[in-house]
C-alpha cells in the first residue's frame, strides 16, 4: 500500500496515517473502515478529490482549542495532525480541542481516540457524515449516521474503546442485506415515506438509536463539526460514493484529549479502570451471553487476526490487483 | 421557597440556583426535575445531605480545566459555580471544563447548558446517577440513566437543548405506571432475571438506548465523571430516596464550556444555528406529527405555563403545605 501511494506522491505522513488506520481497523474486525476501503482512496489520490500534499492552515489558534483547514487531506491524516495538537494542549492546559474543515473520510474513529489514550489520555472524536438518518418525526433523513468515538486507558490491557454510529445500524449493513438479498429485521429502516421496512431495496434511511435522543445527538455531533468551523451540513455534503472523485466532499472533525494527570492521579485512574472493567466483565451474563466493556470484541478479533492474517473478500481482492498486481505477492490463504 | 430555604439558613446562591432551577423546569414541562423535587431538597438540607453553606474547593487549578470538591452543596449550586468556571476559561483558552465531585442531584442538567449557551457559548453537562441502566448481556443494572446535555445558542430564539437519558425511558417512568397499575410497552424495562417484561411491578431495570450503544454512553459519562474526579461511581451511590437522608451522596458532574467565537464568526454561527434548525422543523412530517429540534416541546410549554400557571399534584402539593403552611397563599388554579 505504501508503495502504491508513494508512486502517486502521496506525502509521508498521509501514507502513514492511513495504511497504519485501515490494517489497523481491518486487524480489529472493523472490515467496513479497514482495508476494504483502500482502492476507494487511492481513487481519490489518483483524480483529485484528495490532496497528495495537503498544507494545513490554523485558521484559529487559541491556547487550548483550535480551527485547522486541513486543504482536503485524506481523513486519516488530518485526524492524527488534529489530535496532537489536542495532546500538546492538554499538556498544557488540562484540555485540548480541534475542529477540522475542509476534510474527508477519516475511516474508524477509534484510530485518533485510542491515540490520545496511549498518551494518558481521555480521547473524543466526532464527524459529520452524509444525511442517512430520518429525522424525528420527518418522512426523510437529515442528519448522517455522525458517530461519537471516546477512549480512555486502562491498566493492562489496550484502551477501552467506545466507537458508535448515532443510528441503530449502519448503512453498509442495509447493503449487505441488499447484497444477500437477505429481508432486513422490523424496526431498522424506513422507506421513501417514513414507514419502517424489511426490505433492503426500498429503505431510504435508518433509525436513530433512542428515536428522538440519536436524532438529537446527530444533530451535536453536526454543531460541533460544521457549525464550528462554518462548513456544509451533512445534508448538502455529496455521498461518499457516487459522487465526483475529482472534488473534496468539505467534511468537518471536532477532537478533544483530556489529560487525566491535570484531573486525579494517572496511576489511581488507570487502576480504577480496570477494576470497573473486570467488575463489569464479571457480573452475571445472560444465558449464552458475555458481559463486555466497548471495545472488547474488536480486542479478541486483533488477537485472532494478528495470528491468522485479515480474511478478505474476492471482489475487494480484486479490486486490489487491478491497482497494482504486485499485491498477487501478498500471502493468500484459501478456506 | 426562598423564604423556607432562609429559615433554615441556606446560603443565598444556593437558594438562587435551586429554586430558578426548579421553577424553571416545571415552567418548561419537566416536572420530574423541577418543583416536585423541591419537597425532597428541603428534607435534604434539614437533615445533613446537602450543606446549608458549603466551601468549595479547587483541587485542581489547570488553566482550562478543573476539578472542584463542592463539600456537599446542592448540585444546582455546584453546577452553577462549576459553569461559571467554564465559562470563564473558555472565553480564556477557547473551552473550559470543570469536574465535580461531592456534589449531589444537579435537577434538569439544561439549566447549565443554557446558562452557558445564553453567554454565547456551546455548553455540556453530565453527571453520574444510580445503577438503573442494564449492563449489555449482563442480567442486572449497572450504570444510571447517565444524562448527556448539551445546548447551542440560536439566533432570535431560546438555545437548542438536547437534555437526554442514555436509557429508552427514565425510572420515573415505571414508578407512574406502578402508580396507575399500568402494564409497560415491551422492550423498555427488564424483571430479574434479566428478560423484557411489561410489570412495572417487576421491573428492575431499563433498556439503553441502542442497547450496547446506550451502555457505552453510560459508561463514557461515568468515566468523566467519577473517574476523573476520584468519586464513586453510580452503582457505588446511594439511592436518591429511601437512603440515610443524613449522608451526602458524592455524585460526580462535568461541565463544559466551548467559546464560539474562538472558533468561528459568532454572528454567523447564530444565523446558520436559526436556519438549521428552521431547515430541520420545515422537513415533510410523517401523518399528524411535527418536526421539531430538540428543546422544541419545552419552549412551546414554557410559553403556555407562562401565561397558565404550573399544573401540581395533589400529592405534591400537600408535600409543600406540609413544610410550611404559608404555601396556602399560593394561588391556586382547580381544574
Amino acid at each position: 500500500m505504501t508503495e502504491v501511494l508513494s508512486g502517486l506522491k502521496v506525502n509521508g505522513d498521509s501514507i502513514r496515517h492511513l495504511t497504519d488506520s485501515v490494517l489497523e481497523a481491518s486487524l480489529k474486525g472493523i472490515d467496513t473502515h479497514g482495508l476494504a476501503l483502500f482502492p476507494h482512496y487511492v481513487e481519490g489520490f489518483s483524480k483529485g478529490r484528495l490532496k497528495r500534499n495537503p498544507q494545513f492552515r490554523i485558521l484559529k489558534n487559541n491556547a487550548a482549542a483550535k480551527v485547522v483547514d486541513a486543504d482536503g487531506a485524506v481523513g486519516h491524516h488530518a485526524g492524527i495532525f488534529a489530535m496532537d495538537f489536542c495532546i500538546d494542549m492538554a499538556s498544557k492546559y488540562g484540555t485540548g480541542t480541534v475542529a477540522v474543515k475542509n476534510s474527508s473520510h477519516f475511516g474508524a474513529a477509534n484510530f485518533f481516540t485510542e491515540y490520545a489514550a496511549r498518551h494518558n489520555m481521555l480521547g473524543f472524536a466526532f464527524t459529520n457524515t452524509n444525511s442517512l438518518v430520518k429525522a424525528h418525526n420527518a418522512v426523510e433523513p437529515f442528519f448522517g449516521t455522525n458517530p461519537i468515538c471516546f477512549s480512555a486507558p486502562i491498566e493492562g490491557e489496550d484502551p477501552l474503546c467506545l466507537d458508535m454510529a448515532t443510528s441503530v445500524i449502519s448503512w453498509n449493513y442495509v447493503r449487505n442485506h441488499k447484497t444477500t438479498k437477505q429481508p432486513l429485521q422490523d424496526g431498522l429502516a424506513y422507506d421513501e415515506h417514513g414507514k419502517f421496512t424489511t426490505d433492503p431495496f426500498k429503505a431510504k434511511c435508518v433509525r436513530p438509536i433512542g428515536d428522538y435522543k440519536g436524532f438529537g445527538l446527530g444533530m451535536m455531533i453536526e454543531i460541533v463539526c460544521s457549525m464550528l468551523t462554518d462548513s456544509e451540513i451533512g445534508r448538502d455534503l455529496s455521498p461518499m460514493f457516487g459522487s465526483d472523485m475529482t472534488k473534496g466532499r468539505g467534511i468537518s472533525h471536532y477532537f478533544q484529549a483530556v489529560d487525566i494527570a491535570k484531573f486525579v492521579n494517572p496511576k489511581k485512574f488507570l487502576s480504577r479502570m480496570k477494576n470497573l472493567a473486570d467488575r463489569i466483565r464479571s457480573l452475571t451474563p445472560l444465558e449464552g451471553e458475555k458481559v463486555m466493556i466497548p471495545g472488547d470484541p474488536e480486542k479478541q478479533m486483533l488477537a485472532v487476526r494478528k495470528k491468522n492474517g485479515i480474511p478478505m473478500e474476492e471482489a475487494v481482492w480484486a479490486e486490489f490487483l487491478k491497482i497494482t498486481d504486485k499485491f498477487s505477492l501478498a500471502e493468500i490463504i484459501k478456506n
